[in-house]
């Protein structure tokens, strides 16, 4: 354990400073929960106005209480004080509750931006400001104010979390213990202005206690360590599981008002979760739930080529499967019955427990399934012997086998949680669970070498953009500036005239853009219409579809390649594919794979098959952007590519330089 | 009461037949469970095997049973034998638990006929078969085979369930027993053979315990009652929740096999739920959690030009509010906070009770804010007089209020459950009842009235299929069909030519059809390669987009109109939207509304505006086909339609007549 580690979670003594011997308050509840769950170190409250607090001795100040002092948890609004006393009697780490820092505005930023310089020159690290605590519950640390700490029993388990919500550790603590589920150790961020998520997962991923490490998040403030700790954490077998919020507008904007985080675009993120290997959950109690479906396991081996992932199901309840199955279907994941006629394998009157036993077995041994879900039904919760038990004995695999409990059967899920089974108490967290895992990634290795490319432009045109497109090896449209009064140039017709500027964005709605033009005396008209000095000249092409490439260095994730279907539809639809880039042109196939709208240049209704490989080379040459010095480009987009039976061509795009 | 309702819910005496001694067994159950649950009426084990069941006097058949005898619960494979025994009894209804009917294939499905035949004839109706049997709470009747019922204490409530899986029962009565949360009756309708899904909602309409009744559907098997019955539930002010398998296409197939029934498409069936005024929840948990949110309310009044439903949350956790606001975001539904900045109101350590109880009064009153969603954090497990009790005192009005609690804390949620506030344990449950209220509406008045035009064909070719459109109505482009040898025709040109053919379903695809054609050269050249005896002609139209417009007689809901974007991308994107047929000229403008694809014709990105109301017209005119004499038409489509800045046009279709 490093030095950090252990005073976080495993402090010789713990100084709490604002603590209170009105037990109403909410500043009393640390020193009570350290008592009640039996932590063994020192706890040293720190009251300027009391000499005694809850029956210990109290002491004006952390500088006046006895070293060691490893963790100081405060809560008083003097937090610039409480540092200052925490670095003369060199406290390793400060735990802050109070709040009124990022989360209050551009002033708090500022407050806390001190602290945080103040902290690095006294050699103390900082957890929060409005973080609700450390728990560690093998170490029975309750270092919280959180109200649920008020439990007897806390089970400890193999799973950690990391959360952006204080709230949340109660959250999942107490559902967790109602069904026997436990945790390892659980940490509330709160501002992160010096301890981070991705710190924080690298402290977990060498943790003996944590099999798999769950997040709770708002935002993500610091991609490239995170990035960095979830394959560390993949290196040692321990996955990392995420729920994120702001996956609508709406809830972009709540995440941003709510910790003073500047919150990015969700697809981004998807994005960037996937290519670090973290699973994503989308429902709150899928956080936990999911837990022992992956602890100790890899990411699932399975090629596109492969088809959909097949799930086998056996139950004691049609009902109950079908509520599940249904939502799997809707993620696209098959359901098996090897060996049978029905999609399911229902044993709800047949089957004794002998019977369920076998069939489990069967079916994790069966090569015909990727992984296998149990469902049962009322006897759950009074008969757990008939269908929970053959579960409880089923063989351990790298195949997953999860269960479904239909009715309330607490005990049941506790048996289940003691054995380390995954169970799931509606259909809708077990379908999610199962997506998350069919879906989940070894991290991707992205390339970091550099290309010998050096771009001087700090503003680009069009005919410089695809000029730039051309030198990254894509196939771009025959392109010739013409300028007034003659307007001269040599491409054959028909070709496009379009206004060369950067400054008009949309060139088509501003009416900047002709197409077809047949011959000279044609050329000459329209041009004269476009009013302006500067036209860009290209050769016309046909194709069977349109497509739209972009690159993106995002303030959040980083560089990212982009991939949908051209035109309006696709954009109405939002049907667009992200990855970090730079992608192979492999990994392009794969995005340009998920475009739905691509549909029709994969043969969909008889239509002909569009050069789906050479979309990919264009996307993955654009995408080494992301491996440009000093990385200038901002944005860059080809829209439309136009995707032929053979080949495929940049037609028009645009690059926006950083500068 | 109905002496039907009587008999099966406050039966004077109920027969086992097949009652075991042996309590192990299922059969044991229903003399168990009622003895246990304070049934008042006489019990009567049916074995012909022994003097005495579980304490009581047996008889060998219900035939020898004491009269009166109410109820027979059937649990023996000789189903016929115990039915001619009732209807010597003069047992009104018989609820029958053996299963080997429809639900195993075409013989059963034969075998099952013949019983309800003889059941007509005897004058007992049957529940089942395949039936878990049913359960009044209020009226201690637990005539059921559910494990579950070995509970001791189920709280009473005025939620009723009618399902067609057994298990269900015990779902919900456990997990709505452990929070607090009671049922009226409970009925499981097995196959249907007799009792239906529609009848057990008429008489839930009537039951003076029921204020609200939830369905979990696996099919649908009697649309037309049971919309009729829904209405009536809503003239009594009972809303109707259903919860309904069959989502994805493989949910889809395993209806069918589960339950011997025939599902149709998911689609239909959502498009019939809304016109038949019944919420339709997503997720198996919201059944039973939204029914307080509904229970004594109206659906809500809101004209669709009163933009997006506004909930106004309240909360002590951040990051619980942010994941239910999440998630009402991707329902298009907005987070409002009246007279503040902020998107939410957070209490977190701020607020006192008082607070709390003051800021709900005033949301509640608020003309700003559509619905009322209180979220309590940690406080809710230990603390209940902290923000679940200001909850408890909030004024009840027609506004819902609902409330997310985010720890385990069962006993806050039976103290809303006691006071009737909709409390939720997940926010993706909570967020989907929100959804579900918030397209609720009254029953659509469907007309039934019949128009005067009759139809010959048995057949329709595209000329006569365009006709029959343009004597509904509609505008149809220009046809003529010219015939060989010469094809002549008197249309300007240019002109489009197809084959003329019931046959060839997608012509375009086979090279049927040209568009375009310029004169009468390229007429005859054209012609010539289609190689055809008889061409449609037609003028051809421009326009701003295509759309599709459709009718179909759906097996399951009967007459339906949809409507979509037109080309194959909105068929990729699955963008179409469906009603009851017919629909009024308003009607159909609220379903285009709903089409995202229309965008483009609705100013996205600056594009012209198309006559909605044009595509609206055509719609409406193409649902009347519901309203033929003797409904003739199977399916009916008009695809595309252009749809032009002044007028929509029908350009090509077809009609399937049922013969």
């Amino acid at each position: 354990m490093t030095d950090l580690a252990q005073a976080l979670f495993a402090p010789r003594a713990v100084a709490l400073v604002g603590a209170s011997g009105d037990a109403k308050k909410n500043t009393a509840r640390p020193q009570r929960f350290l008592a009640r769950h039996g932590y063994a170190g020192a706890v040293l409250p720190i009251n300027p106005t009391r000499a005694e607090v809850q029956g210990a001795k109290a002491y004006k100040s952390v500088a006046d209480a006895p070293p060691p002092v490893d963790h100081a948890f405060i809560m008083i609004p003097e937090v610039e004080q409480a540092l200052e006393d925490c670095g003369r009697r060199g406290v390793a780490v400060a735990s802050i509750f109070s709040d009124g820092f990022a989360d209050v505005g551009p002033e708090g930023a500022a407050r806390q931006a001190r602290l945080v310089a103040r902290a690095r020159e006294l050699g103390v690290r900082l957890l929060g400001p409005n973080s609700m605590g450390v728990i560690d519950i093998p170490g029975r640390l309750a270092l919280t104010v959180n109200a649920v700490l008020e439990m007897d029993a806390l089970p400890a388990g193999g799973a950690s979390i990391v959360s952006q919500s204080g709230t949340m550790l109660g959250t999942v603590l107490s559902r967790g213990a109602a069904r026997g589920f436990g945790f390892a150790k659980l940490v509330s961020v709160g501002n992160e202005a010096d301890l981070g998520v991705g710190e924080l997962v690298e402290l977990l991923a060498a943790d003996a206690d944590t099999r798999v490490i769950l997040l709770f998040l708002e935002t993500v403030r610091d991609a490239e360590r995170l990035a960095a700790a979830a394959r560390r954490a993949h290196a040692a077998g321990k996955p990392v599981v995420a729920y994120k919020l702001g996956r609508s507008a709406l809830g972009e904007r709540l995440a941003r008002s709510h910790t003073g985080a500047l919150a990015g675009s969700d697809a981004a993120l998807d994005a960037y979760f996937r290519d670090c290997g973290i699973l994503r959950v989308d429902m709150l109690e899928t956080l936990i739930e999911i837990a022992p479906m992956v602890a100790g396991r890899a990411p699932p081996r399975r090629g596109a080529a492969r088809g959909a992932p097949r799930v086998a199901v056996v139950t004691t309840t049609g009902g109950g499967a079908a509520s599940v199955v249904d939502r799997l279907g809707l993620s696209g994941i098959e359901t098996v019955a090897p060996g049978r006629d029905a999609p399911i394998i229902d044993l709800t009157m047949a089957g004794t427990s002998a019977q369920y036993a076998a069939t489990l077995a069967s079916l994790i041994d069966s090569p015909e399934c990727d992984a296998v879900l149990a469902v049962v039904g009322s006897s759950a919760m009074f008969h757990p012997q008939h269908a929970v038990e053959p579960i409880l004995g089923a063989p351990r695999t790298a195949k997953p086998l999860a269960a479904f409990l239909t009715p309330h059967a607490e005990q049941s899920l506790a048996l289940l949680a003691r054995a380390d089974v995954a169970a799931f108490r509606t259909p809708e967290a077990c379908a999610d669970a199962f997506r998350a895992y069919f879906e989940w990634r070894a991290p991707r290795s992205i390339p970091v070498e550099r290309i010998d490319l050096r771009i001087k432009e700090k503003k680009f045109n069009e005919k410089s953009s695809l000029d730039l497109f051309a030198s990254l090896g894509i196939e771009t449209a025959a392109s010739q500036v013409a300028r007034a009064p003659d307007f001269a140039h040599s491409l054959p017709y028909p070709v496009a005239a379009k206004i060369l500027s950067a400054e008009i964005a949309h060139k088509t709605e501003a009416g900047g853009v002709v197409l077809g033009i047949g011959n000279e005396v044609e050329f000459r008209d329209k041009v004269k219409k476009l009013n302006s000095s500067e036209i860009l000249i290209q050769a016309m092409h046909d194709g069977l579809a349109e497509a739209i490439v972009g690159y993106r260095d995002d303030p959040m994730v980083g560089p990212l390649a982009l991939v949908g279907a051209g035109g309006v539809m696709a954009e109405i639809y939002k049907d667009v594919v992200l990855a970090l880039a730079p992608v192979s042109v492999e990994e392009a196939e794969d995005m340009i794979a998920r475009v739905k709208g691509f549909a029709v240049l994969r043969g969909f209704r008889g239509l002909p098959r569009g050069d789906l490989r050479a979309l990919a080379r264009t996307l993955s040459a654009l995408s080494r952007l992301a491996l440009l010095p000093g990385r200038p480009v901002a944005e860059a987009e080809i829209n439309p590519v136009i995707v032929k039976r053979t080949g495929a061509v940049a037609v028009d795009g645009l690059v926006l330089t950083k500068a």
